[in-house]
């Protein structure tokens, strides 16, 4: 089978391997999609310190069950399911714990990418959301987009979203933000105090990993409310102004989640929410390139040119 | 101004008695609509052991303000609000404290009943319900209809409401429930086991106050799963399958709260859902009554007649 | 092996069994000590509906590592652990996954009873014990015990226990209970509202099983406080004065767990309070059998003698 | 009475000034003491920007009821308290009301410092904890010591504290720490590896409000651990290892409150463990000061002398 190999900064290689071998308890792939994750992005361009060479990414999977091992009940061979798996996703099969696989139902399997849903469920969850909470959103990406989408489904007042991109926002607003805030033309804090009665935000959950959103969501958000740290902050240490988070006693939540009980949790429970219709993921995946030009879907996911949310390689 | 007594078992009187006077950081509040409370019918009929006459029942009032005090910065005279008063609401005014007040808005006052509200929202809150939950409800009465559009507001994948009423339940799916169960027909942990793959209810809810309701709820709940106990068990001790419950390690909720700062909690997140249009009780006042005909009133919330749902009075 | 079958209610057999097989995940243990459980006495004497015969009970299993499974790391031959078995605990080996053991280190074998200690400590984390807190314990026996030293250890005000028997009391005291009381001898309502100035306790935990311990608890225990119910309710439904808890808003918490990672998690830190030394278990098992007269020690464990705390077997 | 101002950077006045009246729902306190917080040596050295002046500081107060309002049922004049203030504690009075005010029972009132107990209870609560976890306390100061007390009282395996003054270290291993390491001397994570079986702690709380502990806390907590910042960290931004603590997928918990319902009852806790005995304080206050050498008090808290802890200040 063909998968994708990145040999260096910026050089896939398409590699011919043997199909994977599967346990009794796993199940072999045949994968539909596999999205581009923004953590991958760093290692593609030889940014981030860890990276070491070859290196197989690809962990956002949708395929459909080829071969169950003996041990396995479901899903059964056919069954179209989403997948955790942390490596080697950009390849035409993947083995993988049939306990990591929920169905996809009749959800398109590009749009089946549980394991960004599994992260975005989990980050909404832990921001801990009450009825009729003002929450604001920095960062309307692709995580940004799923959180807007799943903030709503939290029963909140206010949900305010702020982003560079006037697209972006335009996404936003068609997810059912009750406002959309372009900091590079209004300060957001004084837009978020004006649509909260003057207190900010319960909640302000930021998605975007800079130093910039570290800078801002502080002001934002009312005495003891809640900042979660969504984004992935990779690179050098970031400046924070802990003075003020201290002095308005705000609760910080690390959306960050590398238990495989908690993950595969939010799997289950993202994957409940859009098989069951509750949660639509139309319109998310706007990018799709062949495993052979994976190349160009990094390209891409690093460009962000207008009206990119996703890219997915397509085996 | 006029306030309605009950003297004794089914017997109101209404009193001329003074308007109230206001202390510094109260209110004086024209009465708009007081709501029949279930929990009011067992001492209107001389049911309860610890009630003793004369006794001023009325909690549920919502009103404009005709006066403030002279430390009240809001709301101020003119204002319409849901507010949190203990007792003596069927008259024509009521002292309140300011912070025992909510706006309204532009929400119509006999649909603006704070206090159910605010224990539907802490019931619902208490219930815990996660992301794709399943939910069963089992009661639509009033209380039950306000849990049922506050569930849909948690991100549940399945709800599901029981009732022996059909028009209620006919309310219930109009209102969102993805199913509805008449258990004097059909067996209730049958259907919620075919809806659940086979598991149980993530959280089942019961707003009946009835013993009936205490035999059903762990039949429908998954191991580990949730059971709230909203409904008022007035009267003799109940009958409760413990060792099951024990040995399917139920989670048991007490949906009842006595601290002021949750109620008043609830009713402020109650009042933001529903002024804010996020949450709609249309609908959901079926019966109204002036002071005059207060008997009435409670003689119709204890017959519950086809198409029941709130009785208020309006003095 | 001899292993330990009960074939019908009183009546156990010694049978000749092969030594079980190992995965290559689990390690042989030879038993130590095996303890009885009261949740075992009733199928013992026939008195539980779903008991069904022969019936290889034991589950308080601890031991030394005989042999691992090849993919084992640790433990090794030689160590000594507390095991979560299931079943079948009353023989000389169990095999079990070298996951569900835990180091005994310097402490005892006899003492090592993994299993009860973390029903004890997941019943007192539960209880969400908060600093300065005032705590009832209802039941004295061996859960209770853990359950006084484990309370202790959670930086609580007062402890007050309460026993039938003064033997049981007297072992609390010594255990650091601040006040026992024989609620044959005094109401223990009035002591507990004295000791709490006249609040009740914040937290009241019944290990008893009993319809009595449901009918008293509540009325030790302060409006918005918690009872936690711990002892194992089996057999006919339970009278539980709901009108009561309800209006006091308790918070009721059902300290029976089922799911694995949660019994394991609180294996492992009841073991690591006792090899640490932080948690002393001395003095609790009174009474020790050697297999062949396992029914001997079921009867004593029934009869509960002067004296009485715990029965082990030991093969 | 007499009264200490700030008048400017390092100048402290004694005013005269009437004695403060009393609302209905207030006591007069004679003032017993009142402790020198470091959050005040900043503004005392000019070096905190929202400095202004003349200012009255003294928050951390003790003393005994002169008189009561008209409506306070407790305390009774004669009853010596802890007491929450905000400002204006180094005097011979303050106002306060009744039930900011918590029985001191017979700890000395230069003990009864309520303020920063309720400080580091709500820490150590807010740390959640569980029973047998591995918890490092970096900074063992005033407030670290009282935590080191308060971990000690909630169940942890080992305590491990670190601070670079050895005496503040022999001082933490007196209460009990199980493990004292001076930074200066050897690497703090490594330590923290070895007795930790390799994990890493489960908790680690900061006490010091410095850079140099945000860089540390992290590599001591095992993946999913929580890392408390309870230092107040004052003055710059801080350069905070976001992407590791991403990475490890830290809770991150922020240990500083303003909602003054939570002080409370971190104070009503803390006063509760100290009367009872279960807590004690002693050795804690090592330098008094009388009011008019209360400049000499600030100097020694900043300058921090051998054996240092804490500094009252008694008028």
């Amino acid at each position: 089978m063909r998968q994708a190999v990145l040999t260096g900064p910026g050089e896939f290689t398409i590699a011919e391997l043997p199909v994977p071998e599967i346990g009794p308890d796993e199940v072999l792939l045949r994968v539909a999609a596999c999205g581009v994750c923004a953590s991958e992005l760093d290692i593609y361009q030889g940014a981030a310190g860890h990276a070491s060479y070859p290196w197989r990414p690809g962990h956002e999977v949708s395929g459909v069950v080829e071969r169950a091992g003996e041990r396995v009940a479901a899903p059964v061979p056919g069954d179209p399911v989403a997948a955790f798996v942390t490596t080697a996703g950009y390849g035409e099969y993947v083995a993988v714990p049939a306990a990591h696989c929920f169905p996809a139902g009749d959800v398109p399997l590009e749009l089946a990418l549980g394991e960004p849903l599994a992260c975005a469920v989990n980050a909404v969850e832990l921001a801990g959301i009450a009825l009729a909470d003002d929450v604001v959103v920095v960062g309307a990406g692709f995580m940004g987009q799923l959180a807007i989408r799943l903030v709503q489904l939290r029963g909140p007042r206010r949900v305010i979203v702020a982003d560079t991109r006037d697209d972006a926002l335009a996404r936003a607003a068609a997810a059912g933000a009750t406002a959309t805030v372009n900091p590079a033309r209004e300060p957001l804090a004084d837009t978020v105090r004006e649509l909260t009665d003057g207190a900010g935000a319960d909640v302000t959950v930021e998605f975007t990993g800079t130093q910039g959103a570290l800078e801002v969501i502080g002001s934002c958000t009312r005495m003891s409310g809640t900042l979660v740290i969504a984004g992935y902050h990779q690179g050098p240490p970031r400046q924070v102004p802990l003075a003020d988070w201290n002095w308005n006693a705000f609760r910080i939540a690390n959306a960050h989640f590398r238990d495989e009980a908690t993950i595969l949790r939010g799997m289950r429970a993202g994957m409940r929410l859009v098989t069951s219709g509750r949660l639509s993921l139309e319109g998310l995946v706007t990018h799709r390139f062949p495993l052979a030009t994976i190349d160009e879907a990094f390209r891409t996911a690093i460009e962000k040119p207008e009206g990119f949310v996703k890219a997915t390689v397509t085996p």
